[in-house]
């Protein structure tokens, strides 16, 4: 039996009740094969940690972490850890990607169900068929680029940051755009978005992934959109943009939440954050191996309803699920996992039970959503 | 009679077209009222001026926009200038808005009638009602901040933008936007957008809104939100964010084009970019007097329908309403032009003849479109 070692980070608000309904998830399915184990540990992380510890981001839950095989996170934050404060819920997270060096976030977006269309704030028309991979820079841009704060010297009314990027940070995630391009068959179109009409750091993007592509994948379909023309695209016909969008790091925080509310509810969604700088050579190879994954479902903490048991813990099930492709390469129970959920979205064969979360129109609790995955399963 | 100069600068694309008939609706006011007189000069700008001097800004343009009362204009750039040619179409304009100071974009962006919401990409219950007032900070941000393009010593493999804000920029957008607020009746609420979560000129700029408006405008009510979060809570809730958006440069472009696909055509929607810096005595009078003013529908030169006379002129004509109501002081031609536009939009007693361009699905002429609205006036 091949093993492998989970931590799991549940964090704050609903965090820790959605991830129990991922573990359940992930315990049937290392109790339930024959050749693999999965270790679950848990660690404190985020908002608890720094009321446990003074740190969002404890030496023993980074340690674990860059030991582990994966990482499955819920969220972080809240307003009782507020944004003026020295210590923040976002430094762990920010922390921890900068720390693991998980520089490519992963965000697939379309409707697990066509039932869902309806929960969509696009018309039907629009939405329909909407599969877009977003594809984000992690550790670099405004994040990680130097910064000013106001009352420092020697301008004490000024601040600033940078938005950096470097030709080897754009390479590496242009590598994985292509990577996860060439996974589908026929591989899909790669939208980059910039803005090299104003940006110097945006002209270096742009030159950089298509030479890149046309170097290492000149098979590959390439256009390029300005960040402001896609936020509209987004919204005004969002296939236009199915494939892979690959972009920068400011502009994919602010394009992948838009992107999320299509598919009718934030909780739906999962997502993957990498490490591994593939190099030409493993650029080649038909997987992308990371070295390091952190998943997480996309939506935030959602205080207002955290401890009520009412979350949705889809978008958790499904990161759980994008975890066993990733990082453990265990594809097949990922689809598993993936076709339960569609199943339990479709509602069909059982038994006509309106299985929905709040966040869908229905009223099942999160236990309730995990116990008939799990059956399905 | 009091006179007015007017700078009109048509661009490219489908700029000369939109900006013909915007033109009439200004010269119908001029004949028609008794106590004013608008002087329309045309000046070369953008692409052309590119291709009849070298440069997307001559000299001579600057001057006149100096001394104009008002600019209009239609919309600049196209292939035929290339994003990475050394004299780009878009630095005409970045040098104009910084030439003279045009530190506030406005982008009203509403329904101008509700048998428009067929054509949003949104559904009608979610769209309806949507009114948002986008001010957006023109001349600050990553736009102009110090840059560094890749190639440059010392580090040739790198590139930067800067993100840079001061106290004083931040508190003349604020008092704008709170200037705006309180020109309606009752007052609208200001949403301040920003990543401070993250970016420390976003810390400033959070610091810099709610210092002003508690000081000088305490009736107004503020809230903040991140612009990620904004960019969802746009599509799937627009009418949260009903009031004023008040924003730096990056986000606003990005915010601001999102929302304008809400309203079903990007033909419809005009904008103003203004200058003149209120002091806090300023900021206390009923209006906002800018010392400069630049009008321009927020669409692009549309290279695709250039010259075929199908582009929708409404964006234009509303941008000369605009024109009217804050450069020149003008508010009841401006309403008079904006009712002129929603009758023939509601087509009500009009004859029933479906007068709409091809954005809006009907196969009206440009020049229909505009005798329309000028037998209307
Ligand atoms: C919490 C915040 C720092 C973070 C980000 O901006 O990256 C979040 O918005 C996200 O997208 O994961
Ligand atoms: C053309 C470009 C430089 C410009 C901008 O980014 O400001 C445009 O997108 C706009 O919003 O007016």
């Amino acid at each position: 039996k091949k093993s492998f070692r989970v931590v799991v980070l549940p964090g704050d608000g609903i965090g820790p009740d959605v991830v129990a309904q991922a573990v359940r998830v992930l315990e049937v399915v290392s109790a339930t094969s024959p050749d693999i184990e999965l270790k679950l540990e848990e660690h404190l992380f985020g908002g608890c940690a720094i009321d446990a510890t003074g740190v969002p981001l404890p030496e023993s839950t980074l340690q674990a972490c860059k030991e582990a095989d994966a990482i499955l996170m819920g969220s972080v934050g809240g307003p009782k850890w507020d944004v003026n404060s020295k210590v923040r819920p976002e430094q762990g997270l920010l922390g921890l990607r900068k720390g693991l060096g998980l520089y490519a976030n992963i965000r697939p977006c379309n409707f697990a169900s066509d039932s869902l269309l309806s929960y969509s704030p696009l018309k039907a028309s629009v939405a329909q068929g909407t599969d877009i991979i977003i594809i984000r820079e992690l550790i670099g841009g405004a994040y990680f680029g130097e910064r000013k704060e106001l009352g420092q010297a020697e301008q004490p009314d000024v601040a600033y940051d940078t938005m950096i990027y470097s030709i080897p940070e754009v390479q590496r995630i242009t590598r994985v755009a292509a990577q996860i391009a060439l996974n589908a068959d026929p591989p899909l179109a790669i939208h980059s978005i910039d803005k090299a009409n104003v940006l110097a750091s945006s002209r270096l993007w742009r030159k950089v992934v298509v030479e890149t592509l046309q170097n290492e994948y000149p098979q590959l379909k390439l256009d390029h959109t300005l960040v402001d023309s896609a936020s509209m695209v987004m919204v005004a016909s969002p296939r236009k943009l199915n494939g892979v969008v690959v972009t920068e790091n400011l502009f994919g925080d602010i394009l992948s939440d838009e992107a999320s509310v299509i598919p009718g509810s934030l909780g739906l969604l999962p997502s993957a954050s990498l490490a591994g700088a593939p190099s030409v050579a493993d650029a080649l190879s038909p997987e992308f191996k990371p070295t390091h994954g952190l998943y997480e479902p996309i939506h935030g903490s959602a205080p207002d309803i955290a401890g009520k048991g009412i979350a949705n813990p889809i978008g958790t099930i499904l990161s759980a699920a994008l975890l066993l492709r990733y990082s453990l390469g265990l594809d097949k129970y990922a689809q598993a996992i993936e076709k339960a959920v569609q199943k339990v979205l479709d509602n069909q064969d059982i038994g006509g039970f309106e299985l929905r979360t709040a966040d869908l129109g229905g009223s099942a609790k999160t236990t309730e959503i995990g116990d008939k995955i799990v059956e399905v399963l």
